[in-house]
């Protein structure tokens, strides 16, 4: 339906050979008086029409039994619907095309021999009821993409499927709903461990009532447009390789697979490789945000091919939080695994992030603070060094449990998922030293020697004393280590993109770290002009100055703990990072001379620095 | 050649089968006289064996136009030889059968209608002149294997084969040449870079006068006996592989490949897999000791399959370091590739061990030392902290460049070349913390950047003051940090025997780290009975009273680095590491709370610890 000039016929032609169904053009069972009139520019009256109107729904009516076809007719006003839909109300879709009058008339205008003259144009907006059940198609599309809407709505095909529910991917489901995307989701059905997860998750939820859920594979991918976007939320590892191989069977060329897990950037890189030479599209896509993150807006680092990013970037900047000016906190990062290099380093830094304020608690509480207290220290902290992290800790300290807090209740052994690992191994394969990653990361593997740690804390009797520290030199030493922290994390990124060729944009990188990530803090947003400037922001004044003015504070603070028999690596590492950063002359040039005089490794030397020749001695 | 009665009728018919040429028994072709007298116990004399001397030299003569063929003859005096030797000098091999009068006697009194009665015996030996030229072989073993001996000798094949002539093949061949092994060498030519490389090396070294030289790969390998002995000293990594698939064509069924080079040991369990695809052994073998302890003995580290290591061992033994007890520095590791691991951490330790003696030297140098004063420090440290690495610090430390010392003209960038990287990576993905590794990896990493260094040296414009410390206190610090690498290194080493299923026997490899290679110590010698009772050094009481006695001159020599602003990385790490290590109750237990209140990652409980049960928390 839609008013003359809409493109009816054409798009019903279309849609026949699409869906290979009878078409029928209404106005060609005009009787010859209707003709007639309409020639000599009188319009029809409804007296006029009710026969012809009458003549269509027989039609309609003969054609069902074997098989459904296409009819077009302007049907304007809802008593013309009802006389067609007549006895087969609940079989007839209908597709209302769409335009502004300005469209239409410029299209009419264009046309040769119409019977319609284009005076009759406001008559037939004038007498327009605008349906409520149909589906509505705006005409400014070409041809074949009105169609393939109205086909894939025909079907009732999703735009974007989900594959698996776990935390990640329900969040992430509810999101794209609520944004208004039809989605289907998907998860497997295990006897007795997961019954019904995906049908259950759509009950649950109101913004999943027009969604398809599915524990079958085979469905859920032919309930797709093509080509297909379907984003996996299974766990990372072992596990994406066999749901790609359930998954490619049922795919066609140009499908397109997300991998929303925290994969390794290497793997994704091999998988875009394998799923290239079966014609399917793969996309690493890095998901920061936890749980609720990913409900109400994730920070999101996709990585690949950019023409395949294309295809899904209005779903993912849709769902993506969004920054101070209300842009999308996901971007493009670049090629290849890039995607999930960057959400890697971006956990490396959260280890970090989260082990300076696990050294802070331990300071704090040397000093005689409770956690209550220590959480109002942090709260006080606020104005010079918020952050999500800061925030959730302030929490954490103030729960109770019973009489107690609840900190005091759990167990410190930590876990790990991968992440922290990777970015460690990472950092030892490129090259560049993030010892604070390193440290955080061998933080947690010591505190899972839980037992070890009992008995040698009973041989070594080693029992730390009170502290005697300024607060203000705690904060000060926190915020030192963030700042080598965030310069090591980037660095690496750096780093990565130059061995790996890929063109990033870091100062875009924490634009999307400024919301919807784990790490979003006050800092970050400081951090995108002077990445906009430098790509080493240890050679930025405003950060040069910045650690000159807290340098004496965490050398105070590191030296006290040490005195004192109290662990603060991270904090340790950075004051030493920066020590040995800063060194002119290392003694490196002692670790040269023993390579050589044991294993002939040979050295440079200082006057000899431009031919930078290779040199060997005897040395004994 | 050889007495009545050593069993050349025997071996010399066996032989003719083996090399497919034909025999001839000197004995059928005496004269009747000969034969009549001998019957009747009188011995021949010069004269009587003139005329048979000479048939022989006949049929030899007469043989030899069409093909080489055996004889055998008692020979037992030089004139006798001179006969059968007239006119084919050179192409004569003689092959003498030895054995003790007492053998011989035993094997003739075993005999039946033998012709020659055992009282001539004592005549034959009496009138035995030892040949200068022959092949002397003991007629103890089983005939098969003298015939092998034999048909390796004739066929001037080599027992050992040594695949790559850099600084480490080269000295480990003269080594395997000096212990009277007959070896063959190669090395590739390369135009222009590598030519007649194997060939000089034999003609440079006197050891060598009976090595084969090759720059063909498949006359080197079918100069050697099978099972072949082939061990590649080439660059680890592709070229290990290159190498490989250079050498397979020519290989047979159960010879066996030995990687000397500093491979990844996941690397030496793939080649182990795929070359036993193709029947050939693969033995991953672990090799320090640099250049020089190659040459006169180094510390052997072979891990793989323990019957394919028992066909090389008398090889690897015989050229390995010997320990207080004069037995090899070479032990079976284990299975797989757990040679070239143990060999990486030592490499790990080593990384450790010298970057200790680098802060040493920083520490010294801003006390106010001058490069021999630093000497003289760590010389009279050697009665307590005695290493290999000491003293080659001692020598670097003294040498002169002109007026100034040779150290100071050096420039600080330290290399690496993947070992180091490797432990680190290790340390990482089997949850180990090698903290202190990681460190000393990471001071080299952070040397190279020395441009960036230079530049935050002016903008930081941080200046070390000089430290006031006790000389006492930096040993004890030193001392210190060098346990806890210890303890790190063989918990690494440990650890992956737990994960890989390897029978480690942690005691013996520190025996064989006791000489040869760049880590021995006093303190290696120590940890011997220790490792016997403990796989972990700190549940030790003997480790356990000398860190308690050390720690207070490394939480002095530590705290005041920082305080000065001076980098002391591994030293700080190490105190931090023992702090953590332990702590009772850790602060993980906020980095717990902190990933089940993002990521609803679950806690466990103090208080319900023996259920183990997870639980999660709604924090906010």
């Amino acid at each position: 339906m839609g008013v003359s000039g809409c493109g009816k016929s054409t798009i019903g032609e279309l849609l026949s050979q699409e869906l290979e169904i009878p078409f029928f053009d209404g106005d060609d069972f005009h009787p010859q008086s209707n003709i007639d009139k309409m020639s000599s520019g009188v319009p029809l009256n409804d007296e006029d029409r009710h026969g012809w109107l009458v003549t269509l729904n027989d039609l309609a009516k003969s054609e069902l039994p074997d098989n459904s076809c296409i009819i077009v007719c302007s049907a304007l006003k809802k008593s013309y619907r009802d006389i067609l839909n007549t006895g087969i109300q609940n079989q007839v879709k209908w597709i209302h095309l769409a335009g502004s009058f300005n469209q239409i008339l410029e299209r009419l205008n264009k046309r040769e021999n119409h019977f319609m003259s284009s005076n009759l144009l406001q008559s037939q907006f004038d007498t327009l009821e605008e349906p409520e059940n149909a589906f509505v198609v705006n005409i400014g599309s070409k041809p074949e993409d009105i169609v393939e809407k109205i086909t894939n709505k025909i079907k009732m095909k999703s735009e974007f499927g989900l594959f698996g529910l776990g935390v990640m991917g329900k969040s992430l489901s509810r999101n794209l709903a609520q944004k208004g995307f039809e989605i289907s989701v998907f998860n497997r059905e295990e006897k007795g461990t997961e019954e019904d997860v995906a049908i259950n998750f759509k009950k649950a939820h109101k913004e999943l009532e027009t969604a398809q859920a599915y524990s079958d594979i085979e469905a859920f991918v032919n309930s797709l447009q093509t080509p297909r976007r379907i984003m996996l939320m299974v766990n990372a590892g072992k596990i994406t390789d066999l749901v790609i191989e359930d998954l490619i069977p049922f795919l066609s060329d140009g499908d397109i697979l997300i991998d929303g897990g925290n994969s390794n950037y290497l793997k994704t890189k091999d998988r875009y490789d394998y799923l290239k030479s079966k014609q399917i599209n793969f996309i690493g896509v890095g998901v920061s945000g936890g749980e609720q993150g990913a409900l109400i807006g994730p920070s999101i680092m996709p990585g690949g091919n950019k023409e395949t990013y294309n295809l899904i970037k209005p779903y993912l900047e849709s769902i993506a939080a969004k920054d101070a000016n209300n842009l999308p906190c996901c971007t493009y990062i670049g090629e290849e695994g890039s995607g999930h290099f960057v959400k890697m380093v971006h956990n490396g830094i959260e280890y970090v992030e989260m082990q300076l304020l696990a050294e802070v608690y331990t300071i704090l509480k040397a000093m005689g603070n409770n956690p209550d207290e220590i959480a109002n220290i942090l709260e006080s902290w606020k104005p010079e060094a918020d952050s999500y992290l800061l925030g959730i800790t302030i929490d954490i300290l103030r729960k109770k449990d019973g009489d107690d807090w609840l900190v005091n209740k759990i167990v410190d052994k930590a876990g790990n998922k991968g992440t922290g690992n990777w970015t460690t191994i990472a950092t030892a394969q490129l090259g560049a030293p993030s010892t604070l990653i390193a440290s955080a990361l061998f933080a947690r593997y010591t505190s899972f020697y839980k037992e070890e740690r009992l008995l040698a804390s009973e041989n070594f009797n080693i029992n730390p004393s009170s502290l005697d520290l300024d607060i203000q030199d705690v904060l000060n030493a926190y915020q030192f280590a963030r700042i080598i922290n965030h310069y090591q994390g980037i660095k690496l990124i750096s780093e990565a993109g130059r061995a790996y060729n890929w063109e990033l944009n870091l100062s875009e990188i924490a634009r999307i770290w400024t919301n919807g990530c784990i790490i979003k803090s006050d800092f970050m947003v400081e951090l995108i002009p002077i990445l906009k400037t430098d790509d080493n922001i240890l050679k930025h004044a405003t950060i040069i100055n910045k650690l000159k003015a807290l340098k004496p504070s965490i050398n105070k603070v590191v030296s006290q703990c040490i005195l004192n028999e109290l662990t603060a690596s991270c904090f340790s590492e950075s004051v030493n990072f920066l020590n040995a950063y800063t060194t002119s002359n290392s003694s490196a040039n002692i670790i040269q001379a023993q390579r050589d005089y044991f294993g002939a490794h040979t050295y440079q030397r200082i006057d000899d620095d431009d031919t930078g020749k290779f040199h060997h001695t005897n040395w004994n």
